[in-house]
Order: C-alpha cells, then structure tokens, then sequence
C-alpha cells in the first residue's frame, strides 16, 4: 500500500501524522495547529533547548535504517542532550522535509517511531514543519526541557580532582554501525537475503534504537548528586573529554582498564580487526554521560550500578590523557564531525 | 577568498560563525557551546515556539537569493510567527547542513543575514546544529518567544461581526519572485548582465528581505486591542482566512475593493498578464499580520496607519466568500504546499 502524499496535500498530511497526539505535560498548553506552541513553564525551572538536523546519505542510511527505527532515534538523541544538562524533556517541534520518492505510509512509519520515544519519555510533540526536498529526507527536530533553577549542570564545571564517570559502555553503537555497512557491502544487489545477525543483537540495538540515559538522571537525584560537569557522549568519548575539560580549564586522566565495554564490542572488533579502546573512545553515538563528580561522592558513585568511575580531573597544565592498560599516556584527541570524510 | 570547511572543521566552523555572540535578553541564560541553551523566564509569560526547514531547490534559489538575504529571512519569518500569536521573539537556534559546495565565508554570509535579522529585532542565537549534507543547504530555525498570559492570540477566537483586518499590503512578495524567474530564465546563461529592476525594487525587497510586522504588534497594544484571532500570512490570505475559519468554527466575507496591493504590485501584474485579486489572494510569503477585532474596535482600528479593513466574519453556514467589485461571490480555496507542485 502506497498512498502518494501529494494526493493528501501538506495540511491533510501534518493532520495524518499529529492525529490523536494528546498533550501529556503540564507545561504544553497547546500544541500542533497555530502560528506557534505554547508553553507554560513555573519560573523556578530554567527551561533548556536543544535542536539538530539529520540528513539522509550523511546522519542515515535508509538500506538498512527501518523509518520507525529513525524517528525513535532521532527523537531520543534530543532527550540526551537535556538529561545531559541534568534535565527532563517535555516537548518536542519535528520538522520533516522529503522527496517524492517517500508516501504517506514512510512518513506514518517515521512519525510511528517518534511517538513511541515520546510515550516511552513522556515527551509531547507541539509542532514543527512538513515540506518537500529535491532528494532524500532531512529531519529537524528541536527539544523543549526543564531543570531545577539550581540544579543545572554545564561542561563547565569539572574541578581539580573530580572523579570522572562515564554510565553504560562505550563503543558499541559504532560497531553496530560497521556491522550494517558490512552487511550492505556483502548483500548489495541480493535482494532477500536476510544476514544472520545472532549473537550482535546488542549491537545492532544500540545502533538502531539507542536510549537516553533518563534513569542515570534519576538515580543521581535520588542520591542527592548533582555532578560538577555533564554531557551525553555522541562524538566518542575522548572528543567529549576535551570539550568538558576545555570548558572547565582543566585537564584529566582516564584509565584505559576502566573505560566500560561490553562482550559483543570486544567480540567484533576482534572480528574487524579494530583496536578495541579507539573504538570505545572514539566510536560515537553512545548516548551515555559522562560527568563529573567531587571526590567526596566516591563512595555514593562507586556502588551506583551502571556507572563507572574511569578516571579523574586534573590541573589544565597537565593535558588530557588516557593511561593505557601497561602504564604509557597518550595524549586525547577530538574527532568531531569532518565534512569530507562524510562525503564520500 | 574561499576557505574550504575541511580545513575549520564542526568545531572550528561553529566557534567561527557564533564568535562574538552576546546574549541580550534578560531571559537567554546560556547560549551556544553546551549540550543545551539555558532559559530563564518569569512565569508570567508564556512561551512561544515555532519553526521550520528550508531546503534548497524547494524554498530558496541560490542564483538569485544572495546568502545574506536568505539568513535574514530565514530568521525573520520565524519571528513573523511568534507576532502572529501576539508575542515577541527572543531567541533562535539555528541548524544549518551544507554541502562541499560551500564555503566558511559562503556561511560567513548566511550567518551575517541570520545576526542582522536579530540585531534588529533583539533576538538572541543560543545554539543550533552544523553538518554536512550530500546535495544542496538546509536551514532549520526554531524560534522562542514571550507573551504575557492574558494576550496571547490563537487563530481560534474570531466571533461573528469580528472585523478582519490584514497589515500591509498583499501579492508583491509573488511578484518580486515572478520577476527573477524570469530573468533567472532570460539571463540563463549569460554572464555580467545586469537586469534592470528599476521601479520594481519594492517587489524585490518584499521577497529577499522581508520584514515581520513587530510595529503593529506594538501599535495593537499601545492602543489597549487584543485580537480575537491572528495568524501571518505566509501561504496566501485565502488560505489564512480558512484557517482562521475552519478554527473559529466561523466564516466570512472579504471585499475585493478592500485587499490592500501596492502600485508595483498592480504594475507587474499587469506585465505578467496575471490576475491581480488572484496574486493578492493566493500569493503567500506576504508576512502581514491577518488579525479579527471585536465590531466595537472598529473606530481603533479604522485610525490606525498601516492597518485596512477588509471584511467581516459570519456565521460558519454562510462558508467563505470573496466579494467582487461587482458584488458577484466567489468561495475561498486554499492553496497549500503541494509536493507535486514544487517538485518540478
């Protein structure tokens, strides 16, 4: 079944898609409809905001990338980013612009997915914008959220001797990435061939369907921790270690024994042939935090399940560094996004 | 010049265009440079938040649109939406995806467009998104803005006997992009030709760099009127006053001899062949304010410089009608996006 959108135009489409959503917060008082949303939030919260852009070729690959599968994913990294500032999302605006090559159906299967991330993160979608491209999709989605007045947390607070934790494990998501390339490579043109996938599913989950770390947010509430520095790992550890401790005017350690893996990474990296801690430390698109804590939380830190301690904050003058597992130092270096490395 | 975007990087690019960046409003608490832009207001207002993606080829023409113009848009039609619920904008995040195409001072340019819009119109930007996309640049704005809680106008409040009102005057945003069609089509080809727009550079402006009507929004409440309904006219009146209808569970009668169109305006249309009352009626990306008042602010409104009355609204059986100079009755129609339409 496929319905062409131009036979729903623009308004029947957007109706289509923000059908039966209901306002879930207090906060969102109206929504989808007018020239803007509107918002109703106490004056003792700060509110946060968060946005990005996701193009089709470069942000995902639709070959191997279901389209429920990207809104849930789309939607969750901007959760990350507000639980980063020690936040609660509330409201989401999605803007979609597509070519004709996508039906009513795709884009009902794109907004299926944004709505289960926002039912799973009690997050309301309030607006946002549906037009056409000349190719491929590009997704915009900005994220609406609250903190406590007091309790916000910025990169730019890590201190001297602050032990620096990171939740979940590293590296992952990364390999799941090159595991689908894999497979596209070695199924291209074979249609029906479905690869056997046993044994990486953790893989391909935290590729496919990340989440965002709202329990750890809860738990160090819970135990009345409010870390000195805060942010969600999506360009691979040592580029989000630098952006904190730049911020900061600080320097740090962290041990390459500590740095949290899982198994099924260890397993296909060895598979590939990959220097498994570059994957961990430079892989991206995790989703876990990495913040700071002041040594006095040690204990509370260290019996927190799903958190690992793996290192400490240091004088700036002494750089940023990972200790390897036989004691040398290499100093870190940032990533981040490289155009032409992306265009192929 | 041209510095490839290779050589700055994500980081380098963003620490680029955001340099030099204050904060001036009071309610913008942190801006660029963390996971996301912190904002404090007072919970006597209540926030507004509105966006949208423009995609090369589809929304803007990059051989006729100078960058600057288009950043200066692009930020400003997001501020006409925030008027258009009563409010004022305050803050913009802006994600931007670009191909190699580009260069730093190619984003230098659209960002100088985007700064100019806010200078003028006090809004801060407190973050966004920079990557690269495979073809063409797409620009996503979200805009955040105030209004006080009493006064916030939705498109769903117009009564039967309101007066509609519309700002400005209509159609020549539409002429102005008939106008570079043509010579885009004329000069195809044709290198250092200059056309010649001369008397025809209201048209122009009205679609490079047009303006959102702030000063009627101060004007309305210097004279103590609240809208009962208002939205900007950014796809056509006639399709504006459908909205404000089907919402208001209303309809209406607008006059022809009423729609406000500038002599230049009258002028090309007359050149084109075109349907005057039809460019006025449907044109779109006009960015006047389309409000109702209550029948008794009729002598307010009638004063006021900038502001014409251009019919009434009725009861919803009655439907939506334009009446003739010759009195004749003709039903609206919205136009709408229509994929099939933009994509050639």
């Amino acid at each position: 079944m496929r319905t062409e959108i131009a036979t729903l135009g623009e308004f029947g489409l957007i109706k289509r898609l923000t059908e039966g959503i209901k306002l879930e917060n207090k906060s969102s008082k109206y929504g989808v409809g007018d020239d803007a949303a509107v918002l109703s939030y106490p004056s003792e919260k700060e509110i946060l905001v968060t946005t990005d852009l996701l193009m089709e070729g470069v942000h995902f690959d639709l070959t191997y990338v279901p389209l429920k599968h990207l809104g849930y994913k789309a939607a969750v990294v901007n959760f990350s980013d507000i639980y980063a500032m020690n936040g609660t999302p509330r409201q989401i605006t999605v803007s979609l612009a597509l070519s004709k090559r996508f039906s009513v159906e795709d884009m009902e299967e794109l907004y299926a997915g944004i709505r289960l991330a926002c039912q799973q993160y009690h997050v309301d979608v309030i607006g946002g914008d549906t037009s056409s491209s000349l190719t491929g999709l590009a997704i915009s989605i900005t994220c609406i959220g609250e903190a406590d007045k007091d309790k916000v947390v910025y990169r730019n607070g890590a201190k001297e001797t602050d032990l620096i934790c990171v939740s979940g494990d590293l590296g992952a998501a990364y390999m799941g990435l090159q595991l689908l390339e894999r497979e596209k490579v070695v199924l291209k043109g074979e249609k029906d061939v479905q690869p056997d996938f046993t044994g990486k599913e953790y893989l391909l989950e935290r590729q496919l369907k990340p989440e965002a770390r709202k329990d750890i947010i809860e738990k160090l509430a819970a135990a009345n921790i409010v870390p000195t520095s805060m942010m969600d790992i999506s360009d691979g550890l040592s580029s989000e270690l630098m952006h904190i401790c730049t911020q900061s005017n600080a320097g740090c350690r962290v041990y390459e024994e500590h740095i949290p893996i899982d198994y099924q990474t260890a397993v296909m990296a060895e598979e590939f042939n990959m220097n498994l801690t570059t994957c961990a430390m430079n892989g991206g698109e995790d989703y876990e935090l990495l913040f700071t804590v002041p040594i006095a939380d040690h204990e509370k830190v260290s019996q927190m399940e799903g958190i690992r301690l793996i290192g400490h904050i240091t004088k700036p003058e002494l750089g940023c560094a990972l200790i390897t597992r036989d004691g040398q130092e290499f100093e870190l270096k940032a990533q981040g996004w490289n155009p032409l490395k992306e265009e192929k």
